[in-house]
């Protein structure tokens, strides 16, 4: 398996975080040359044998001055697809997202490198965070929804899916034996989720409102007594 | 399960997004008033019962010179929390993290909602997206691997975790009945998604050098010589 960040993590990564990227792909291809194979999920490829079908090979330019003329590129390519963006933006009917936001204050944090691993109500052994204020967010929504202090836990996800996947993971480690009962109407994240955990997942019927429809409900629950239900509850 | 999202999604949402923070506060008490009961995963909070012990709740200022203190609140805050992290930053040893890095550029897309959804190299229906870019980052590192184009397929992780997450599933898809192999220095996470795949997990012996014990894999691949084999390969 070739992860995201597995590859050059490890070992030498350290020494890897000064380097510039020329000398990281010297490095990276006498590495591979050591081995002269590259495990990919396809099979397997030799290194001797590419190239020449491969990608063309583009090095950042090291004088200076085509180093500006390329960062003017970048501002233009930026500014171009910030238009793009604006355009799309404009013409967006609606989905459950608030459209009409701005971040600009976060713009100075753009140079750290935060990361949150981990539970954020536990102390990390990772300086650069702001689990301050990710618990902060939690305590907004425990407000919100009228949860007890020091009666709740959570984290904040990187997306609705990893919402959804964690909650599930949740259930099913509570009911190993359990099945995910969802409504058609659900995200589907949901089935993804049933599909990676292994767990059976039962569809619900939905009315015509969005609603899940209890009566089915109540038929698919009955037709497993044995088993514990784990329910996927869509609200709003 | 309520999900980070999951939870005001669907139906009402899209006239959320243009509701104050105060009108989706009385909505959403409405709605779970109408149904009296706010299901959580620790059981089932009667809301009647709550509010005393809950926390305060602090709605913010309405009149607009309360509204410029609080900006400048935030703003201070957000100094503060800034030098924080440039001293965390300043006295960091080192990790697999390059911390020389400014994205600065990237400020003008904070006022975005910008969202990949799905595979990039797939039409999204979804307009406000970055796809061009996310492939030219996988252009990019295939460059750099020498994989021949139009032979490879990958997407653009939120995090190292995920890149994991995603290589073990597609291995034990290929392979329903697999094991996964990982030495004893592999990231916790590959553990992590043997456990949420129900995938049989054997560690592998690492040498004083990171390495992983190639006799003690020989060793343990022999004792399941009916069973395929999913290897999570560290490099670096
Ligand atoms: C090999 C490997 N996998 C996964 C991770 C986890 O990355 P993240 O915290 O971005 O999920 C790391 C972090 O350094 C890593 O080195
Ligand atoms: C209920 C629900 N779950 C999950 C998601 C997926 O969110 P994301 O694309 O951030 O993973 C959405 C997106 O709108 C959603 O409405």
């Amino acid at each position: 398996m070739v992860g995201s960040n597995g590859t050059v993590a490890a070992g030498t990564a350290m020494l890897a975080a000064s380097m510039p990227m020329a000398a990281d792909r010297a490095r990276l291809q006498q590495a591979v040359g050591e081995t002269n194979k590259l495990l990919l999920l396809e099979g397997t490829v030799d290194v001797d044998d590419v190239g020449a079908a491969a990608f063309a090979v583009e090095e950042p330019p090291v004088d200076e001055e085509a180093a500006a003329e390329r960062q003017a590129e970048v501002a233009r390519l930026l500014a171009g697809f910030r238009r793009h963006l604006q355009d799309r933006t404009d013409h967006h009917l609606g989905y459950p997202y608030n459209l009409d936001l701005d971040f600009s204050v976060l713009a100075q944090f753009q140079s750290f490198c935060i990361n949150n691993l981990g539970d954020p109500f536990i102390e990390s052994n990772y300086g650069v965070h702001s689990r301050p204020l990710e618990v902060a967010v939690l305590d907004w929504f425990a407000r919100l929804w009228d949860l007890h202090k020091d009666n709740y836990w959570g984290y904040i996800t990187n997306c609705g899916t990893e919402g959804n996947l964690h909650g599930l993971l949740v259930g099913r480690e509570l009911f190993p034996d359990g099945i995910i009962y969802a409504s058609t109407e659900s995200h589907y994240s949901v089935f993804k989720a049933a599909r990676m955990y292994r767990v059976k997942c039962v569809k619900v019927d939905a009315l015509v409102s969005g609603e899940m429809n209890c009566a089915d409900f109540k038929s698919k629950l009955l037709q497993n007594p044995g088993s514990p239900a784990i329910v996927n509850v869509n609200i709003g």
